[in-house]
């Protein structure tokens, strides 16, 4: 099949992401659209970036309009931000019957209306899963994900920079001018924080989550804005000795009267979910009447995640191509006849970390005979501890967690445990998951 | 557009709460899907519970296959579950070009490498999100929304009934057995717990996630799978005071030598998000290269949960019919002539519950002032809290809690205790979200 031809409008944090991970993951992401993903042009200002990220057989320009213009290209992804340029380049886009993947919240919060009428009237698409929380396919959950539901609510915290302020505000005890200094050194924050602080960003993301949930014009102006400036470390110590943790959160919320759309620092009770997100990590509540709660959590911002969200649409708008319903989205995600015949590894080649619990005689050199046995095995201990056995008082119960090790180890050190006379049950074993890479 | 017919096989729990959800939001679903989704017939052994569900115009029949072969049929949902039966009808349904949405887990871990062959060659769609953790959609999740990435592992808590179990054991320090007879009682467990017990309902889900994220054949039969049944309220005593929690985790994970595929109890550091999913809940964690780390939680079971989900399938399948790509997903969820016109609301119509303090002056009579003034706008204190000021040992801060009341009044009641003399700030108001319903 005759690859996707994409022209890529800017080449900053997000550009650069999109089309690095577009090109390490090439063939995984042909394999489930169906057709190689290739970007054919990129327009910057900036061309000396343009040529040191990109390959030499994608044809580099300073002027936009080369690519909105051109008949090679398929999908436009404007990735430069901004309302003014950015939007006269998406509607010369549409008007030239392409697709459009943008980023831009502000944009289409502003000007949504326009530009969604506008491609409706070309028959073309705008997706825009990267304007909001990042690398969390939230905008799929609530347009296709959740399509049985009358939605109830949604409440997120889709501003990491406003976020980090709040944990580190928390954690720390600072002020919030300490924090937000740290937060501009640590590049979280921008050098003009207004739209993160003032609660603007998370305005303009809320707003197009109001109207995929509800069915509704996107309608930026009336959404009440309050950010996080007025915050004191003093509310927040009183809120969590009251049971709650403090969050700039996006609302908005089906009514008797109408919908409400409001963004403004939350209280909320600590046994949440949602009240212990922290830094920059976003995540979105969504309730709907069938469903009940779900929440969604992962990375607001960055290059890579929120490229990941520019590149689900690319593949989305590329599956939608497909002349037959199989191929536009395969069972299985991956195009039938490229499934791959990775093995699965059997267990005993698995590698992870174990807690182990065994009762034994309490004497001496009893420990030194067990941790020897697993020091010849090749296994690493993190934490010993000895505690009471619940009857008997000769006999006591030793608790070991281990680092890494291969399972065939553990297997092995386990029956040589168990043969000892001291030790008087059969070793207990639960394996660990650190879940964080 | 014609509207798109519907067989549904089987109104149990899921098939009810599918029937009652597709005709309580038929209006809502159908501005979405861009036709409407009828139920035509249905299928059940229970002749009587089928006709008390139904309204009059549904064919009701104890013969599936009056279903499976019939030319009015466009999607067969399949909620019999079982491996025999289920497989047959989902196999003619097939094999008379009909489109299958199912929640049977056990029957695609087993078979599903046959029957996705079948609807392959067939050229229709096999859709399955109800199968794997209820109402999340999570399917939609690795099939479409992290294309990007190559997923490094995943790791759920799949099970509710095994979730549930674990959650009572650690917070009432009961033994399983005493914690199983009390899940059995309250319905979330099954007369016959083995499924959920012994790990294999999860292992069927870990399977079928494993295949959608690497891109590999079903292979259930390669699963390690490991249950609950062995373990004391002493291990997970032990692991909370090292800092874990024991969770039962399916976990699939991609490694130099091939991809893990297993499920046993696990110890979780108490930090990690999903540490904290209690009760029936389930929570899915993948983890890509591009986007790093995100979660998805919700009701991992229950009717209209999972009818939820099978009615996600229903509307991406009805969408692939549409012979626009615009039509097919539109980029705001709903057909784009059908937006309504419900208003957003004023912040002032907004009704929730505030945090509200105040420096005042030491003295008799000042908390009564207020509480008065507080009173007289109709709004309930549900805490109220009094601190020593900072500096001033003549100035204490209040702390007040409400119950819900509209934006309006705390307004009027803010203005009115600003203007007491003895009050000597301004009012800090933080508005609370329980986010409970």
């Amino acid at each position: 099949m005759k690859p996707i031809h994409i022209g890529l409008l800017g080449v900053g944090t997000v550009g650069g992401g999109t089309y690095t991970v577009l090109k390490r993951n090439q063939e995984e992401i042909a394999r489930r659209a169906g057709r190689k993903i290739i970007v054919k042009m990129i327009a910057d200002k900036d061309m000396d970036k343009a040529l040191s990220l990109a390959d030499s057989d994608v044809t580099i320009t300073t002027d936009a309009h080369e690519i909105t213009k051109n008949s090679d290209i398929d999908i436009v992804v404007e990735l430069i931000g901004g309302q003014t340029i950015a939007r006269d380049l998406i509607l010369e886009a549409i008007a030239h019957g392409k697709h459009v993947v943008t980023a831009n919240k502000a944009l289409l919060a502003n000007h949504g209306t326009e530009i969604f009428a506008a491609a409706r009237a070309k028959g073309v698409i705008v997706a825009f899963e990267a304007a909001v929380a990042g690398g969390i396919p939230i905008i799929k959950a609530l347009r296709e994900g959740l399509t049985a539901n009358r939605i109830t609510w949604i409440a997120g915290i889709i501003n990491g920079t406003a976020n980090f302020i709040l944990s580190e505000m928390r954690e720390k005890g600072l002020s919030f001018e300490q924090v937000l200094a740290q937060a501009q050194k640590l590049g979280y924050a921008e050098a003009d924080p207004t739209y993160d602080i003032e609660g603007i960003d998370a305005a303009h993301k809320i707003t197009l989550m109001s109207a995929i949930a509800f069915g509704i014009p996107v309608q930026f102006s009336k959404v009440y804005t309050e950010g996080i400036t007025q915050l004191t470390g003093e509310d927040i110590r009183y809120a969590e000795e009251l049971g709650y943790r403090i969050k700039l959160l996006g609302i908005t919320k089906r009514v008797e009267k109408g919908i409400e759309l409001r963004v403004h620092p939350t209280l909320i009770p600590m046994r949440r979910l949602i009240a212990n997100v922290e830094g920059v990590m976003n995540a979105v509540v969504v309730r709907g009447d069938a469903v009940g709660a779900t929440l969604y959590y992962g990375a607001g911002a960055g290059a890579e995640p929120t490229a990941s969200s520019v590149i689900a649409d690319l593949v989305d708008v590329t599956r939608m191509q497909n002349a037959d319903p199989m191929h536009r989205v395969p069972i299985l995600s991956f195009q039938p006849d490229l499934l791959s015949d990775t093995p699965i590894i059997s267990m005993e080649e698995v590698e992870t970390s174990y807690y182990l619990r065994m009762q034994v005689i309490d004497k001496p050199g009893v420990m030194a005979e067990i941790t020897h046995i697993v020091a010849d095995h090749n296994i690493s201990i993190s934490a010993l501890i000895q505690k009471e056995a619940s009857s008997d008082s000769d006999r006591v119960s030793i608790i070991m967690l281990t680092h890494l090790t291969v399972e065939r180890n553990i297997n092995a050190a386990i029956v040589q445990i168990e043969s000892l006379s001291v030790v008087m049950s059969k070793v207990i074993r639960i394996r660990i998951e650190e879940l964080n890479n």
